[in-house]
């Protein structure tokens, strides 16, 4: 089993040179240096490769249980929990006036990766609990927050979100846990599904974010209210007192993220479980969005991360293993030595760079549409709305990809579960899934994010895309900046035809919702990679071994990841049709 | 859980109007006619779905265990093996003089095709045996021959293959295992890894072909021989007898096909097990190598034999999951009814029936290279070889995107075990790793077989492609057989692109060998499917529903799946320089 190494250098270069946070400087009021970033940087990696990463692969083979109504976590997640929360890592970027670090997100976002890599199904705790934490601090009232959000941003109390029903999954329309007024509070009666770590012994209490219904609200996503049900109803000091009417009812067993307990949560079997409305009544939905956004590219990230973590172990695995003979058959060779094997490994790693690159750009992004204000917020909110189905989307396809090719580079022992390096594909799994699955995100990105402003937000990403391109005409720049271009010019014209389809029928549209979405991501991939490579020409922290490898990933991006973006645009271009005549009569035989 | 349907529609057509079985018939004794043919079909279809298919889910739970030396396998294994032995579907292919039915192996191909989407784990079992009968038909004495086929044929015995060592995967030439002359036969000694089904309680006797290396036998490849080594000694009568000195160690703990057991094995732990030569010493590999070209056109068939499975069950699920309204908004629908998810199934199902046509039509050239003499053999040979590396590497990556599809339409009761869809895609994981990881595929095809032959075969099969597309010009193919040629043109490049680079340096060139399979596999998909599309419509069995669905598959895949095949030509066009700098040191950062 092979140690992960949180990848420090890429995250900074990414950070300063890609994303660069320097953008965010003039609208903080305090700046956050390079030194304390990486010094934060520097403490997130030991601990998320010290503490949290030793328990991966134990969590997966033990999972998670019910034994008498309450979920038992797997051995050494409560420690874990313990050293996360002490170390301030959940208060990073929460609001100061409740006991938050008030710190720009991306620096949680790059504290996650680490996180994440080492260990996705732990890290799905605190990412629930800031889930939480953001739509309580955006929603509810001063009331609630001076309850709930000190302890929470403290890691005393973590947090969960409530969605799902077996009749509503993607479908948040089709709602239908109750909430019955009961004084100054509600009683909430329902069965949620699918909800990440439910229940477990981590914390001391467990606050429970609720989608749910008030008698005589109006039908669909317009009748839907947000409810704090906390586990143990606190008592008038704020201490966790008696048990609320909240229960898991079991744990699912899925093919991956063994150690993340997957609930299914019963509200109101006795008398109903106490809960207080967040917002306004019938305006949960908008909530929920709030959250799901910053959820969506929190999504991304994790493809990112256990992309890296499966990366990692298959370049120790390649540069061990002997199989085969040199070129001049003199002596056997480690398995990197042969074209296919550095072919598979580049891919990965290539991607990697990409898609890192976009989850920073976009987090940075997101934070200026936070901090910013007048033009530069707006901007920064249409650009953040389009990169986050790009990051969820297209991103979690590529994790798909670069921990198959984990799996792959391990020949047979990649199926052996011992090896430990399927778990990460097992794992990665979901990502696809959750959150919104990825037919979701396209959907969101040709409809809500394209269509509705008629693409403006989308023709002006392209053309800060083409300038940017325009600018790197240095010989060994320019041959690539043209491929590029070559995309680019594609992805204008699939962009005119999407906006046609969707105007024309914007359910059949949708049909090429897909094929847009992969288009866009390996395009916004490409054009990051190119800032990249520009970036590395000028920067003194690299050495030329480190120079040469970024010059590698991203000469092999263009050339051999790239291209499968012209795949997708000519499935725009001339696929229309074959896909706008199918309905369910096409798969009768 | 949904059920099995053997698809024996479209496995019939597939036979008689892609891979056009009557080409056969002047190189057979006697002919098998449709009739026949449909019924063998049918009682196949029967067996795998009614005995074989309601074991899968509960196999892939309990998995197999080793008790006081013994592998014990899951339930109602035996009583299946026992019933596919006694219907003869083992000696379907075998030869007449041992008990076998002496039948073309395009009929063992489609039986098998529902054997192995009924349950994987299964059907390796008989697979195995095969490969060992195979070995002894075509390479043991007739003494040899005498003694182990009539049981191995009447499935009274079962089959094993001993390849790999520890330090001996895709590297066959690291072979260390030992047998030393003892008289008339040799003594084994060694360990084996990765042996599948190499031990069960459903058969009387386990025939082990196990490679190992004789005292002072020549280094490498050319000092492997192939010995017989029963589990039971056969007494003078040829019935089971002393248990041989060969034993399980131990049986992994796999991502997936959990019910099939994959053994370590100690030959020769005391007095060494008792071996017998087949074929000539030092001749071993030419035997495997036999056996794996056949093995590795099975390994391609499972590919699509489990992609099949998996449409099927998100076809059902995607019919009966309610998500969402119908374009009024009036009422809800089943998610059939979104365009994306339309788009999924379809790109499912359009990639099965191209996987379909190539497995058949290279089982049939593979008939007519035994069958047929002269120049037609000759020709089949090379075929053959041609298309081999490319249905075990091109369907069994598709096989990775349906099964993943598959999941997908489930949403996150893909990712519950208890749904039945994540187990297609645990168990196809291992089929690009098996019989020769893809990248051997690869490998396989711009080396052994397109190099060095100075690209005739190649050649000649897209000289075969473009005159067959020529003749597609009614109004409603040529737009469609013009987008097929396109690719033909780009195919063309690329080989002539690959040539060139094996030519220059054969182990650098190998770096285009992915690229190169994915591209060929995409357009002897679409010749096919183009195939597929011209015979459908004369053909009279079909009714119009069923001709509306061939085409919507075909037309689908060439505007959505075939345009992949312009991104593999573009990396190969343009990616050799980036490919070829790579070296081990490019990921140091």
């Amino acid at each position: 089993m092979s140690e992960y190494q949180y990848p420090i250098n890429d995250i900074l270069f990414s950070l300063l040179s890609v994303a660069r946070i320097e953008r965010l400087t003039p609208h903080l009021d305090e700046a956050v240096d390079n030194d304390l970033l990486e010094a934060i940087l520097g403490e997130a990696g030991k601990l998320a490769e010290q503490v949290i990463a030793p328990i991966n692969a134990s969590g997966d083979q033990e999972g998670s249980r019910v034994e008498q109504g309450e979920v038992i976590e797997a051995k050494g997640f409560k420690a874990a929990f313990k050293a996360y929360a002490d170390g301030g890592w959940i208060s990073l970027s929460g609001d100061p006036e409740y006991g938050g670090q008030g710190l720009p997100s991306y620096i949680a976002t790059a504290v996650n990766e680490g996180v994440q890599a080492a260990n996705l199904s732990f890290s799905l705790c605190p990412l629930l609990s800031l889930g939480a934490i953001e739509a309580i601090s955006l929603h509810a009232s001063d009331e609630l927050k001076n309850r709930y959000l000190p302890k929470m941003l403290a890691g005393e109390w973590a947090g969960t979100m409530n969605l799902t029903e077996p009749a509503a999954g993607s479908d948040l329309a089709a709602i239908a846990c109750k909430a019955i007024p009961d004084g100054d509070a509600f009683r909430i009666k329902g069965q949620k599904i699918f909800i990440t770590w439910g229940d477990h012994q981590m914390s001391d209490n467990i606050i429970h974010l609720v989608l749910a219904r008030l008698p005589e609200a109006p039908e669909g996503v317009k009748g839907i209210s947000l409810f704090i049900v906390p586990k143990f109803i606190l008592d008038a000091q704020g201490e966790p007192a008696e048990r609320n009417d909240v229960h898991v009812v079991s744990v699912e067993h899925k093919m991956g993220i063994h150690a993340s307990p997957t609930c299914v949560m019963s509200f109101g079997d006795k008398d109903g479980a106490v809960g207080y409305l967040v917002g306004k009544e019938n305006d949960g939905i908008k909530a929920m969005f709030t959250m799901m956004n910053n959820a969506r590219q929190g999504v991304g990230l994790q493809g990112l991360a256990i992309s890296e973590r499966a990366y990692q172990q298959a370049l120790d695995y390649a540069k061990e293993r002997k199989q085969g003979m040199n070129a001049e058959r003199t002596e056997r060779v480690a398995i990197i030595e042969h074209p296919d094997v550095l072919r598979m490994l580049m891919m990965m790693k290539s991607q990697i760079d990409a898609m890192r690159s976009l989850v920073y750009v976009a987090a940075v992004e997101n934070d200026l549409s936070h901090f910013a204000t007048g033009e530069v917020q707006q901007q920064a909110i249409t650009r953040t709305a389009l990169y986050t189905p790009i990051v969820k989307g297209w991103i979690t396809e590529q994790a798909q990809e670069v921990t198959s090719l984990a799996i792959q580079i391990h020949g047979g022992m990649g199926f052996i579960e011992e090896t430990g390096v399927a778990q990460h594909a097992r794992d990665a799994r979901i990502l696809p899934i959750y959150e919104g699955t990825n037919g979701i995100q396209a959907i969101d990105l040709i409809g809500r994010k394209l269509h509705s402003d008629k693409g403006a937000g989308m023709l002006s990403l392209l053309a800060d895309i083409e300038a940017e391109l325009a600018q790197w005409q240095t010989p060994d720049m320019a041959p690539y900046a043209e491929k590029v271009a070559e995309v680019l010019e594609q992805a204008k014209v699939a962009t005119q035809l999407c906006l046609d389809a969707m105007r024309k029928d914007s359910v059949l549209g949708t049909g090429l919702a897909y094929p847009y979405m992969m288009l866009m991501g390996y395009l916004v991939g490409a054009w990051l990679q190119m800032r990249a490579l520009h970036a590395v020409q000028s920067d003194n922290k690299l050495d030329a071994t480190q120079k040469a490898s970024w010059r590698h990933s991203v000469l092999f991006y263009c050339d051999h990841v790239l291209p499968r973006a012209f795949g997708y645009a000519r499935e725009i271009k001339f696929g229309q049709t074959t896909v706008d005549n199918l309905n369910k009569n096409a798969f009768n035989r």
